[in-house]
This record gives C-alpha cells, structure tokens and sequence, in this order.
C-alpha cells in the first residue's frame, strides 16, 4: 500500500519546517563527497545515517587505493571527509529514515526522529555484503580488489559458487600462490566464466558439495578453513562472496526505479527517474564499489544537485 | 590518409618490445588513478606523459574540494598520486604520443622518443581551457567549481558569452556581491539560459560588445578588468570561460569515436568503441571535470581493463 505522502495530521498549526536544499541519506565516502560539494557551494545540506558516519569506509582497516592516501584506516579517512564537509556547514543527523516521498517539488523524509523536507535527495545508502555465520567469520574478507593484494604467494580460501565468486577467485589467482573455491553445493556462475575457470586448473581447485565450518585462528593468524566433516584446507585469508544487499529498503516511498537485485537505477548525471532524487555509490546500479568511484559519484551527484536547484529557481 | 599501423621495416630483426598489459596516456587524475588501480592488482602499467605529471591539477594552487584534502596544493596532491602509483611498481614514460593504432589485440603507441606496446591503453589525456591573451591573464580563473567559493561578497568579472559563461555567471552569483558578464559580441548561450539570467537583474550585469584589454592588479591585487576603450570595471577575481580543447589530438589513430567537440565517447564501463581502449577523466565526453570524479572513473577503468585482460587471457 502506499501511504500518503506525509500525515498534515500529524503538523501542528503554525509549526514550519526548514527546506533543505540537498538531503543525503547515508554517510559514506558517496555521501560525504556530495555533501563536501554541495556545502561548499552553498546548498543547505543534511547527512542523514543512521549509523556510524563513513559506513562500510569506517569499518576497514587498511585502504592503500584511495588516491592520495597509501595504508589509512577507514576511520582516519572518514573523519577527514567528514570534517571537510562540516566545515563547508554541512549538518548531521543520526537518524534511520522510515519513509520518503516527493510532492510538489519537496521531497519529505520521515525518520525515527522527525520529518526532513529538502529539494534534493541524494541517495547513498550503500550495500552490505552477505555475511557467512561461522566462527571465526570476523577474519574474513569481502573485497578482493581491497584486500587481494596483501595476499601475495599465499594460501587462500575463497567461498562462493557464483559469478562475483568465480570472477574475483580468477582475480585473486593473480596474487595467490594456491586457491581453493569452497561452494557448498554446485556452482552457478555463468558458463563463459566456468569455461574461464578451467585455465586455472592446479591454481584453483573448486571444492563443491563444501560446507565452511570455521575460520581457523593460530597465534591471531588465520591458518585455514575447517569443513564440515573435519577437513581443514590450509589458508592465510579466507574471502567470501555470497552475494551483496542494497540498503534502500526505507526509500521505496520516493518511486525510484530500482534494477532486479534492488539497486538505484540512475542516468549517466546520476539521477534517478524522479527529478530531484540522484543516487551515488554502492547503492547505484553498476557502481564499482570502489571508494574513489564512490567519491566521484557523490561529485558528480552534487553537480547535477546543483543543475537541478538553478532549474527550480527559475 | 590512414597510415599503416607500424613501420616494419623500422624494426630489425630479433628486437622484441615488451608488451605492457595497461599504458595510460596522461598523467593528471584519471590517469593515476588508473595507474594505481593496475599496478597494485599486478598488471604491467605504463604512464605515458609528454609534459608535467599531474596535468593540469599540477598547476592548482589550492584545491578544497578533493575529498580528503582541505587547501592543498594541486603539486602535492599530485606528488602522493604519482608515489602511490610507483609504489605498486607503475613506470612513467616522458613522451609525446605521435600517433597511436591497434592491431591484433595489441595497440602500438609511436612517441617521439620509440614505439610502444601495450594490450590496452586508457586515454586519460584531460582537455585545457582556452585561454584569454592579455596583460595579467596569469591570475585569471577558469573553473567555478574550483575557485568560485573564494570570492564570497566579492566583485567579479566573468567574460564570456555562451552557455558556460552564462551558466557558471549564475553560479558564481551564489557567492559574488556583483558580476560583470562581458561578452566581446552578443550572447550566444541558450534561450533557457538566457530566460534564467534574467532573473540576475542587478546581480549580473551584462556588458555586450565589451572586449577585455587588461586585468588591473595592485599591490598583487587584481582589482579590475580594463575594457578596450579605457573603462575599467571593478574586479576583485576574473573568470574566463570562453571553450575548452580536447587534449586526444594525436591518438586518431586509434580510430575511437569522439563527440561532436571533440572528446572521446565511451560506454558505462568507460571502453571507447575499439575493445580493450578505454577513455577516463575530462578527454572522456561527458565528464564532470572534477578531480573527484577524474580518480573515479581512473578506477572504473581499471576495473574495465581487468576484465578485458582477462578475457584476453581466456
């Protein structure tokens, strides 16, 4: 059912709120860098998360491929992100969004904490990986661009049987010394990578009919993958790719076009099919998952925010 | 007239020139992005230059808007790029690309300084403004984005006459007391571009048939633009916008399609229409010209040229 666009019931006579020029649900590096932007330009701007500032940035140990910073902590970048956009007079709310809708030319977010109306939306909301519940799970890896290159000559497990699986174990083979791909049942990927597949025979043994049982943890290093069943396959890194989650399940209210897995789809000025609402990051459909491509989305996003506003202005 | 693809007769017998698996024509952003991306993921990458690393970025004073960084200049920040970049093992090339064709999943680069091959090639050559031809031109700006948000309640002069000149004049009027709009004819800017300035009456005044002679500067000040005639308008910051050239001259070769002005077309996944050449940063028709976004499609290509690499290898 869609619900109205927001209850005048609930609005005290008299009682205004402010019009932000940009809201930007979602705090990571796509977020920020559209906030850096518009702030500095300007545009009232609201962060809304309704979690840790910098998302999935902020949880990473080590990044070595943001340009311009060579072994940062996830968290050192988001505060740097973050201070410039505040300093630009960016604003922040802790909030979790609840419900979105646009009418004549607002756009009206609903959160736990009360209702935003701006003129622009920028979603990024980004994507969480599909997590494996084993123990030891915490050592694992969910990214091979990020965390492929710290495997040189090494062992490693890769656990999966789909496309991103077989892709990013093809990938991977460029680092590692030995791989083995752990699918649980059969792999699903599509032929032309299965084909792919059969040039790494001796580099990449495909285990299937393997359940992971537990990340083995020596002397806090990762030494293998422990089976059901007992058998342990030796491995310095453990990757996992199950499948990834779009976090847009509270903006089905602003009628944005989502693609089959839930991604925003967007045109190549990132903006959705409602005019007004843009997405950026790891939310849009085909984005890279890259913090750099994410950055330049939310730079690209911010321009078309900007376009858009002098549209409305006049 | 098409030349054939390389010289045979150039080469003697028994002299093999490695093959690289990335070269990237272009040194600015996009291109060491892209050379960071590929080195570190272990392809053999190539940075081809023929003047200054870093591009047009290199000669920034101050950039604020690169998220991460806050005021620094555009050397620095160029400086980090490259060392991350030959860090993961890139090597750069100062050379002039003379010309530039593929041939057999290879593509032969000619500089003036010997003959190149590479499996890919990212053309990542950026565009440059065209410039103005008097007396103080050195202190003028091209980029609004850029360097509009320092002259908040400033006077400014901003010469030009078409769609950009306009557009960024509305911009600009975001922060700038008042605008001279000097246009050496009459406008040629769009008819909705020119419904919208009207709304700038008295904020934007524009001066037709005004031809610049001299940006006034004193005391290191610019306080002024000189109009042929005599008439000095005040001017506490000049912008420029009068075009910007496509830096792809000498890779015709390669036969990739370009826009109508001149910049190299290219799919969502940043490959231009000859497989395994890919196109990033402001060449790219369609970018943004953001340095943000510049490193942003930097990895998105280097995300493109991993698979294609890989399907080569198939």
């Amino acid at each position: 059912m869609q619900l109205p666009c927001y209850n005048k019931l609930k609005r005290k006579r008299g009682q205004m709120n402010k019009i932000y020029d940009v809201a930007i649900v979602g705090s990571g590096p796509a977020g920020l860098a559209a906030a850096i932007y518009t702030a500095r330009e300007r545009h009232s701007t609201l962060v809304i998360e309704k979690g840790v500032v910098g998302g999935l940035m902020a949880t990473i140990d080590k990044i070595d491929n943001y340009p311009g910073f060579l072994g940062v902590s996830g968290g050192e970048l988001t505060e740097k992100f973050w201070n410039q956009a505040e300093k630009f007079g960016a604003e922040l709310k802790n909030a979790e969004v609840l419900r979105c809708c646009k009418k004549d030319n607002v756009v009206k977010i609903t959160t736990d904490s009360g209702e935003i109306s701006t003129k622009t939306l920028v979603i990024a909301t980004g994507n969480s990986y599909r997590k494996i519940n084993i123990a030891g799970a915490e050592r694992v890896h969910y990214c091979a661009t990020c965390d492929g290159p710290f495997y040189k000559d090494k062992n490693l497990a890769v656990i999966g049987g789909g496309n991103s699986a077989v892709q990013e174990a093809m990938f991977l083979a460029e680092f590692a010394k030995h791989i083995n791909l752990v699918v649980r049942s059969k792999l699903t990927a599509s032929q032309i990578l299965l084909d792919e597949l059969k040039r790494y025979k001796g580099k990449i043994d495909v285990r299937l009919g393997a359940e992971p049982a537990e990340v083995v943890i020596e002397k806090n290093q990762v030494v293998g993958l422990k089976l059901v069943g007992g058998e342990v396959l030796p491995a310095d890194g453990v990757f996992v790719f199950v499948g990834s989650i779009p976090s847009s399940d509270r903006l089905d209210g602003s009628r944005t076009k989502l693609d089959e897995r839930g991604y925003v789809l967007t045109d190549t000025d990132l903006m959705t099919n409602v005019p007004g609402i843009f997405a950026a990051g790891d939310i849009r459909s085909g984005n890279v998952k890259q913090i750099a491509v994410a950055v330049g989305e939310g730079a690209t996003a911010a321009r078309s925010v900007r376009r858009y506003l002098e549209s409305l202005n006049f």
